[in-house]
Parts: C-alpha cells; structure tokens; sequence
C-alpha cells in the first residue's frame, strides 16, 4: 500500500502552522476545518488545502434577534403534575425551566394557545376555570376535581441556543453573549439569513466549503431548572414550532394542532412513541418548509462559487437526510460523527449529495489525549467497527476534530491515524464505484421507516441507553454485514406492501415502541398482508418484543408464527410442554462464547411443538425458530453487538430466507473476521475485525477454501 | 410440655392394627380417616377415635349416571388457533383434548351454543358462515378472511372427573372405571344425590364425620390429547358451566352469558386476569345454586347425628369458603392442605365453620419415605413455616395423609411427629381464643379480594411458578406476622372507599393482572378515593408492578405516590438524576444477607428528588419510598419469600404506617426469630423460626429488653 493523498480534513489550530504542515503531509490532508467558536488564521488559509468555514445560520446572529426578540424561537412545554388537594390549585408551571434557556411566552394570548390538562381524566380544563400571573409565572386552577392530577402546558420562547448553551455551561464561558436563535418563519428573520448569508459569501473568499451548523431549529434539548439536560432527543421537533407555523399549518391541513400534539403527557413525541398522525403531519409540513429554505440558502452558495456542507445533528430539524425533501436542497456534503458501523452508514448511506465525510474518534481533547492513556485504543477500536461498514458503503472523506497540537504529543497515535488514512483511501479507490456482493435483502420495520435509518433506536447521539443496546447491536452487526439493509414503516406497508425483493423483514423493539409497533399489530389487514408475506416464504426475525400487543388472546401478534410468546399471566394456568433446546441448529453453529442477550427477555415460552428452541436459559425461550407455511421465523430475546450476536444474526437472517446453503459463499469461519467481496471487480477482501492476530478458513463465491492468517485490524485484498 | 390427647388425625391402613394403636397413643391422635379409594376395616373402626369417611356428591356413582348421559358435566372449550390460509378452512377442533375426558356435545345445537371467532378482528362469524361435522369433529367455516386466524368455541361433556383421572394416570390404575361426574342442576342427578346421602347415611353408622370430597363441579382441569395436563385453575367455573345454568342465570340477570365468557381468549378466565363483569355475575350465580344445594345435604347429614367436614379443593366450586354464601352452608369442618404459612392461614382463617383441620406434609408416600432421606427435615420445614402462621390464627386440628406403615419405619420421623404434635395442642390450648397483638391493620388490595384470601397467586396448589414466587412471598411473610390482614377488592374500594382502621394498603403483581388491577387505576373516581386516602396519612405498599396502566404520563398510576415509575420507553429522552441509595433507612436497618428480589423487576426509575432509594441495582430501584402528604408509600420490585425478606415487608409496612417507633414493641432484632404476644393473658412466646441456634434480644410490650438463646426451632413462652 503506498502513499496517498487526499480525502483527510484536519481540524485547525492557531500557532501551529510547521506541524500542521507535517500533518498534512503524513495524513496526506486535503482540507482544514475551523471549529464553533475558532477562526481560521491566515497562514493556516494559504495552505494547499480546501477550507472548510462554520456557519450558523439562525443564531450567533444577537445583533440582529436582540432587536426583534418577537421572533425568537418557541416551544411548548409541560410544567410537572401538580395534585390537586383542594378545589383551587395554583400551579409554578415554569419552575422546573432553565429561566436562562427559555423565557415564558405571553405575547401570544394564554387562554388560546395553552392548555391545562386533567391527566387524571386527560379532558382539557376549560379556559374559564383557569387564569395566569405574569409575574409570578403561576396558573391558578379552580373548580378542580380533588386527588385529581393537572399539567400546564405553555408557550415559551427559546433563548440560549442549546448547543452553543452545552459548550458554554460545559466550558465555563463566563460571560460569552448567549447565542439566541431565530425562527425564519417570521419574517424579519427570514429577510435576515438571506442578507446576512450574500454578505457573508463575498466576505470570506478564501472559505472553499460552508459548512452549515446546520440550519434552522435544534433538536429537542431543555434544561431543567438547575442548569441541568432535562430532556433530549437527537430527532426530536419540538423546538420548531411557532404560532406562525401553528397558524400556516392549519390552513394548509384545515385543523389545528393542539399543544398536547407537541408535549403528549410529557414523552413530547420521544422517537420511541409510535407517531400520532398529527405529529407525522406536523414533520412533513415542517421538512417542506425547511428544505426549501435551506434550498434558496444553498443557491446562494453555490452562485459564490463554493460548495454547501451540513454537519448531521444540532440545528438539523427539517433537514433530516433520510426525510422526504432533504435532496432538493441541492447540498455537496454531510459531514457527522462516526462512533461505529451504523453511525457511519448513517453517513454514508445518505442520499441526494455528492460526498459524505465521517468525523472519526477520539477527538483530540485532553478527556483522552494526556499522559498515561493511549488514545490509540480508542482510535483501533473506532477505525475497526466503522471499516466493516466502510466495506459496505464507503463515505467519501474523513477526519478529525479538536487540538492537532494534542495529538501530535502522541507519535504512535500519529503514525496509526497515518496508516489508517492510507488504509481508507485504498479501500475507497478500490470499491468506491463498486456493488458489494449482498447475500439478502433485509428490511428493518417500524413506525419510522427510511426516516430513521441507521440512526433507529437513538435517544442522544451514540449515548449509551440500558434500554437499546439489546437493539441497536442490530443495526451496528448489519451495518457492515454482506447484506443490503433498508428501513421501511408499517404505513408503507400498510399502502404498499410489502417491497419486492425483500428476503427477510426485521422487527425489533419494546412492547407498544414505535419499534415494535404497538397497535398497528391489532390493524387486522396490516397483519394480515404480513402474515400473508411470511407464509409464502418470506422471512421474519423479531427481538425483543416483536409485533407485541395484548389481543385475540396472543401478545406477540405473530405469536402463530414465531411458535413462541410471552406470558404476561393470561395463560399461566395453561401448561407450556415445549422448553427443550434441539441438540444443534444452524444458526449457532459456530458459536464460540458465551451468549450475550444484553437485557433479554423475560416469560418468553414456546407456544407450539413445531417450535425449535436453540438457546434456552432460566425458565425462558432466548432463541427460536418455526416455519410458518414456506416461511420461517426467528426470535431473538436480544441482540447487543458482539461478533458473535453479528454472527448469530446473520444465520437467522440466511436461515429464516431459507437460504442456509448460500450462507458460506463469501464467509470466513472464524467470526471474528469478515469476507466483502467485489464481483464485478473480481476482488475480494478478508478482514480481520479484531486487534488480535486471527487465523480462519476463507471460501470464496466459487466453493473454494483456503487457510489463511491474518495480522491484528489487518484488511487482506484477494483477487478472484 | 406434658403428654397431652387429641386434635390429631391418623390415615388409616389395612394390617397395622397394633402399629395405629402405638402411634394413636404416642402422637396423641383422636380421629383417623380413610382415603380415596380406600376403606376401613372393622377392627380400626373399632378404636377409641372418630371416624371420619371420604363421601363423594356427584361421581364415583357410576351405575346411576351410565344410565342418565344427557346430565354429565359440560365445559366450554377452545380449539386451537387456525390459520386462515384460503378463504374456506377446517377446523379440528376437539383434536387437543383427551377424549376419554371430553365428549363434543351435539346434543345441544352447536349453532346456538357454540361460537366461531375471528381472533384478528375479534368478531364473531355468523352461524351460516360455518357448519360442523359430527362425525369427524369438524367445523367447516366459509367466507373466512385470509390470513385471520379462527378459533371454535364448543360444548363439551366431561366424561371423567379431573381428580379420579389424575390419580389414576398417575398410578396406572388400568381398568379401574373412570367416574363420571354428573350435574347436580340437572333434575335426575339432583333428585339422585339426596336419595343416595339419605340411603348412605344409614349404612354407616360408625362414621363420625362425612368428609366431602366435595361437592359438585371440579376446578378447571382439563388434559390434553397424550393425556396430560392442558390447563389447571384452582379457582377456575370452567367446569360448573352447563345449558341449564346459562339458560336459568339468562332468566335471572337478563342477558345471555356467551361461550366467550368462559373460553376468554383461551385464558379461560385465569385468576390472574380481570375478572368481567359477566364471569363476576356467573360465579356469584353459580356459588348461590351450590352452597344452597350443598345446605340441604348438610342438613341430612346433621339429621344423621353426624359431622359434616368439607375437603379443600378438587370438586369445591361455588363453595370456596370465602365466598358470600360458603357460612350458609352450616359446615362443621373444613380440612386443607397446609404447605406453609399462607395455606395455613387460607383454612385457619375460613369464617362460618366449627373447626379447621390442616393436613400436614410429607405425606407417607415412597417419594421421602425411602431408605437414605431423612423426612424428617420436610417435616421440619413444614411445622416450622406453619407453626408461626399458627402463633396469628391456629387451625384446630392437625392430620397426616398415605401409609403409616412407611412412617412407623422411621423412628426419628415417629419422635418428631409426637413432639410436634404436643407443641401443636400446647399452642393451642393456650392461644385458641386469644387474639394475638397486632401492631398494624394491613389490607390486600386485587380485584378478588376476599375470595382470594391466603391462595390470591395460587396457580395450582401449592405448585412453584415462576411469575408467582416474588409476589406470594409478601403473603408467606405475611402469614405468621403481627399484622392483622384483610384482603379488599377494588369493587369494595369504589364502593365504600377503604375501610375503617386500615394502616397500610397493599398492592403487589405484574401489570394488567387481577393483582395490580389493569384499567380500574384509570378510573378517576377510584384512584382518586386510593390517592386521598394515602395524602391523609395512608401506608401504600407496592411490589412489582402496582397501579401499572399507561396513562396520562405514567404507567404507575401512583407514580407520584411512589415517586418512583417504570420506563416503558417513551421517557428514555428524559433525564433521570435520581440514582443514589440513601445512606441508611430504616426498612432495611437490620438487612444481614444479600437482598433476594426473586424475579425482580426492570427499568423503574425515580421519578422525584424527594424519593428515598433504599436499593438500588443495575440501573434500577429495587426499594424507594416516598412521602405524599401525610402518608408513605413504599415500592418494593420483588419478595420472594425469606425471612430477611419478611422483615423487610414487616418494616416498609411500619414505615409506610408512620409507626416506626411502634416497630419494636413486640420484637426480636434476630430476623431469624419472631415474638408473638397475647396481652389478654398476659403471655408471649418467642420463636426461633430455623432450625439452627439462635440468640436474639427480645423487647417486650413495656420496651424492656433481654438477651435470649433458643434450641433449633424452639417456641419459649414468656410471661408478662
């Protein structure tokens, strides 16, 4: 493998000029990038390199909403339960705020745009009965049910931009000015992003890519009263709304959307509720809106002669990449974080732009770069998860961010980034251009679809959660799996079909998640095409709790399928014969550790004798299968990522399309390693996916197998 | 302790004349009882002891229902599911069931009394989309919607009774006839069952007692087509359903109950789901037609001049002895089976009876009477775990059950038996109308209540379940505590609110189950009578998942009680601070071993900064409590039952009670031992509930304290 260059963006530092030279050089770096709140000096601009400058569009702009404040953002928030111990209650519904985030909002008529919920009811309590202090920021309840529970759900305007908020609480920033973000709804701001984004373009000549941060609203982020996250969801809308959007979406659709749309009992439409109709309505009208505004920004960037970059996450809502309307904003680039395989074909999967660009870990702070840790093990560990998905779909460029004067305190760490740079840009020329051999075409179905892809179970970005890592090692196996993967939604479903071609569908969540489905599983015509699906020989692989909802006396919908269930007490009076694991079975046949269920599944039981236990611990069924006429089912009590678990869930993929005898084609026996192969290229690739020296058997596609030995993290290119 | 006499029961066997002498002299024995299937000889009968006679009502009289095959028993079954894969499908409906117990019954028109249900949408097919075909036991359903699945609700006849054919299978009894059970509704069996008690009654003369085993209709217990158990429900009017009893309950309540009612999904109305309206209806009816028919033969048996003693189980249907009408029945006597303390309470507490008997275990069965076991430590176990459920409400005699033979070949066996039953009658002549202290009034709270007292999880009786274990141990500990116990209904709750004098309410199962209640907690009026009633300075105790229904933002209705909820999912996006254990508290002040939550219960999380974590695991609160108004309530995810377990229930109730100071009134700091004390006459005993020495502190009632050493499972009487 010789020296390349290219494809590398290095972040930028001032006084580093000679280094930054050196790096440029080892890395072969083809891009500098400033940072929130850096600037690029001019010497680091005059070097042979693409510039790549931040821009925010809908705040750090305070000169300008400091004279409009009618036009900040707003939100709709729930103050806590608050009990009613008498018939008169009053209500501190702005308490638990962060009165530096958001600021309550009453400009905007109370009696028309709140709502006071009896949730122990849930009816609304009528105007009349309620009345607000200004000054005190409390709602004062009368004619109340006693022992009965009430929320004020109000108006707020948003202050403090969240993201510039978390690094300024996180950083101590003292008195840096609050970034306060702007609705270009509203027409000051509107007129704003336009003048100030032409100015701006002639300003900065030397910027070769604006790097959008990113548009206009920000994920759901509020902090709670002590300066503290209170709630977050990396997909969430809610800090989108506004009166105008209210008001313009109710002409369009002819209804409004009540408050309660947007705090829904307090879960304020967390990814894991299946979407109301209202909710799902509001995204669309939101998408429209946003992308083309984001669309007549980009224009402009491109009659400047540069390119237009989003970075994936912050102020991204509306322009979600796997929504409906991202591809007519015309941009060049995303860039986003790599934390693994899924997270890198969230990436790279991306459709609509010219080039993907993964910012890959550690960055270089002091949390990791100081002395006495080798940040080495974190940047093997990162390069490895997310190369087996690189195989699969390569984003087009990489890099990295923070201080590039920590990093080259660590040499080692310096000669691996420079091996792993040469590494993905041999791999990108090599297959770039190139279809992947896929084994199966699998489909992962939800409430969400193409929507959430690769990014399905995610609460905050790559925050580790008890409560999805049993499902998200899913995603993270398949995203460097020799399988193609897509997201479909039970509407598509529901409208469609299922889509041709498709050998197996997934479904994996909790019970009543929007990834599991809820009641959608009592839709008889929805199950019914399902069902209809499997039984002509598709296959089907749930986890968890799979197609789960209480009714005609199973829980799992499917249950009929799966040949197992769970008990939820109905049928403990029932005996259950059928709780012995067959002696072997495909899909674990080369298990080699310990099984891994992450959190499990518990009071799982085989409902029939046509049921083939594979794993059983406990009392409970952990792996299973049944044929379900020329279909087969597979449950999974739960799939944290492992090699193995990637293993295990590619023979139950193979195994429930009936297509075990294609499953060694291009396979390696040790699981530890992985075979991607390039017909149309006639070459092969054998990976070592751990940082351990691993020998195995190779097949390729034409039956043959051959013994080889690979090199710890080594990638071994064949030619067929 | 002196030699004392009675209050004993001996089984009887053939040839051990001399050897029943010995054992009636040295364990003090009074009365001695023949067994199903067996008879006494003369020569015992001739012994210084009553006699008492197992009497069977309605089977084991063959030569009269031969005769009269339209008045066997019926029962609703369900076939299995049937997948719909064509528009017109088969249904084989009786071929799970065992036909040598079950019989289609085409005497009745399955047109009428049958159903045919849509389990996708739950919706009944028309009569004329479906037609059956006697000979081959088919049901032939038209206009089927693909892909639904269909089920057959059809009439059966049980054609031998569930215990006869247990014990019969179980002990190859080859060509033993099967007894056929009749109904009692039907006018020749219940002309015939007062005919035969009358005729009976004078052909016996030497029986003292008249042992029913039982009355008329078995619970559920139905076996499947290779003759093993289907479904068994201890509690379960499966079998007590007749066209007669639907016709006449039509007639009295005005509607007409469907097959549905009884076949519920296939859950056949399990204890553990909520029971309908109509199923409350039916058994109210059926306990109503079968405690007045059991009156009458009652009464023959007092004109006799001799004792009427009810067994505990297999045909006790409409006479469960805490329902309404059991005391009408005028009962001298009620024997069960005694597994523990809480069997032991459910016969000791049994109102509207002269005497309870408990039979105690082993039994003298070649299982633990074999040469190298030691029955002797069951026995211990056995007496040890009653004997404290016997210091709160003694039954009034003891019994045994198999063959003495096999007993009277184990000598240490024979000596602990004798000194147990001394212990036995020294208790209770000391304590059996003396109400012991109680230092909190505690109330279960399910939606059976009072029926359900002492056997509320039972699943069969007596058998380990795994979904039990964690509940039913609350009501071992609670079983020989110093607490008064009532069990309450939700339905009372709505009716008449809490009952005067309760300290702490108890609720405690899984969610949507009959023990924590499913939708009655969205009940506004009902949850806010339990909400008041804790504000005002009620205890709430809640184990696994009490009040648990989603709604209104939480799935614990009482989260804001508790402070503590269970993540379904749809608050993963909010942050949860409040993960730290408390330092110390006081329900768990005295913990010496290892917490044992037993099936334990995921993802609940603290919802307030107010909650106090006492436990706290895995990411889950395992023990909070918190404080609303005036009262407390406790959450708890598990009790297996132990005694550490049984302190810690004891002291979350003091707790939740605000009477923590009352706590060690009565007391031993060694949980390992208990003080029962009985201020009438002025007398306490203290227990060391192991086998194993113990050394405890004692406080009495006046706060003293003393030091004290106790043999292995030594009972002390004290003096005030």
């Amino acid at each position: 493998m010789g020296k390349t260059k290219g494809r590398v963006t290095l972040p930028s530092e001032s006084n580093f000029l000679e280094e930054t030279k050196d790096l440029l050089e080892r890395w072969g770096a083809d891009a500098i990038r400033d940072s929130d709140g850096t600037k690029l000096s001019d010497d680091i601009k005059s070097l042979d390199a693409k510039i790549y400058t931040t821009y925010f569009v809908s705040r750090n702009h305070n000169e300008f909403i400091e004279k409009h404040m009618d036009e900040c953002q707003q939100i709709y928030l729930m103050s806590e339960y608050t009990l009613a111990t008498s018939n008169s209650i009053e209500v501190n519904f702005s308490a638990s705020y962060y009165d530096q985030q958001v600021k309550v909002d009453y400009n905007h008529d109370p009696k028309v745009w709140w709502e006071v919920i009896d949730r122990t009811t849930n009816e609304v309590v009528p105007a009349e009965n309620w009345d607000y202090d200004k000054e005190k920021n409390i709602v004062k309840i009368d004619n109340c049910e006693k022992f009965h529970e009430y929320t004020v759900t109000f108006l707020a305007y948003v202050i403090w931009d969240p993201t510039q908020m978390y690094n300024h609480i996180t950083n101590n920033w003292g008195d840096v000015p609050h970034d306060i973000p702007f609705d270009v709804r509203k027409p000051n701001s509107n007129k704003y992003i336009f003048e100030y984004m032409s100015k701006w373009l002639k300003e900065n000549p030397d910027t070769d890519v604006v790097r959008f941060t990113t548009f206009f609203y920000h994920f759901t982020l509020i902090f709670n009263n002590l300066a503290k996250e209170k709630f977050v969801d990396w997909c969430g809308y809610g800090a989108s709304v506004s009166t105008e959007a209210i008001l313009a979406f109710e002409e369009e659709y002819g209804y409004r959307l009540r408050p309660e749309v947007f705090v829904q009992n307090g879960y304020y439409n967390s990814t894991f509720c299946v979407p109301t109709k209202e909710y799902l309505d509001y995204i669309d009208f939101q998408q429209r809106f946003v992308s083309s505004t984001a669309k007549d920004l980009v224009k402009l960037v491109h009659e400047a002669g540069k390119e237009a970059m989003m970075f994936l996450g912050d102020n991204w809502i509306g322009t979600e990449p796997y929504g409906k309307y991202f591809a007519d904003i015309e941009l060049d680039a995303v860039v986003g974080s790599v934390g693994g395989g899924a997270t890198l074909r969230l990436i790279s999967d991306i459709p609509g732009v010219k080039y993907h660009e993964g910012r890959f870990l550690p960055y270089f702070f002091p949390d990791v770069f100081h002395e006495g840790n080798d940040p080495t093990i974190e940047a093997i560990d990162n390069w490895l998860s997310a190369r087996r998905a690189i195989m699969r779909k390569p984003i087009d460029r990489i890099g990295y961010g923070g201080y590039p004067s920590l990093a080259y305190k660590f040499p080692k760490f310096v000669d691996y980034i420079e091996k792993t740079c040469d590494e993905f840009r041999n791999i990108y020329e090599t297959i770039h251009n190139v279809t992947p051999y896929s084994g199966l075409k699998v489909a992962i179905l939800n409430s969400w679809g193409k929507l959430r892809s690769w990014h399905t179970y995610m609460v905050a970005h790559a925050l580790y959660c008890k409560q999805i890592y049993s499902y998200n090692g899913m995603l993270e196996a398949l995203s460097g799996a020799s399988v193609d993967v897509s997201f479909i939604s039970f509407d598509e479903v529901k409208e469609n079909g299922v889509p041709e071609g498709i050998d197996v569908i997934i479904n994996a969540g909790d019970a009543y998640t929007a990834f599991s489905g809820g009641d959608v599983w009592k839709d008889p015509e929805f199950v019914s095409i399902i069902r209809e699906w499997i039984y002509n020989g598709g296959g089907f692989v749930g986890v968890g709790e799979p197609t789960a909802v209480e009714n005609g006396g199973h829980f799992f919908q499917l249950a009929d399928a799966f040949g197992v269930d769970k008990e939820l007490g109905f049928t403990l009076h029932t005996d259950k014969y059928f709780n012995t694991e067959v002696e072997s079975h495909f899909i674990t046949e080369d298990k080699v550790e310990d099984y891994d269920f992450g959190e499990g599944m518990k009071n799982i039981y085989a409902t029939k004798a046509s049921t083939q236990i594979i794993a059983y611990s406990d009392g409970e069924v952990n792996i299973s299968t049944n044929d379900y006429g020329k279909g087969r089912c597979v449950y999974i009590a739960g799939l944290p990522y492992s090699q193995q678990n990637t293993r295990i869930l590619m023979r139950s993929l193979y195994y429930s399309a009936n297509k075990e005898s294609e499953f060694k084609k291009w396979y390696a026996d040790n699981l530890y390693c992985e075979v991607h192969a390039y017909p149309s290229i006639k070459k092969y690739a054998i990976l070592n996916n751990t940082n351990m020296e691993q020998s195995t058997n190779v097949y390729d596609g034409e039956g043959n197998k051959a013994s080889i030995t690979l090199e710890p993290g080594e990638i071994k290119w064949m030619v067929m």
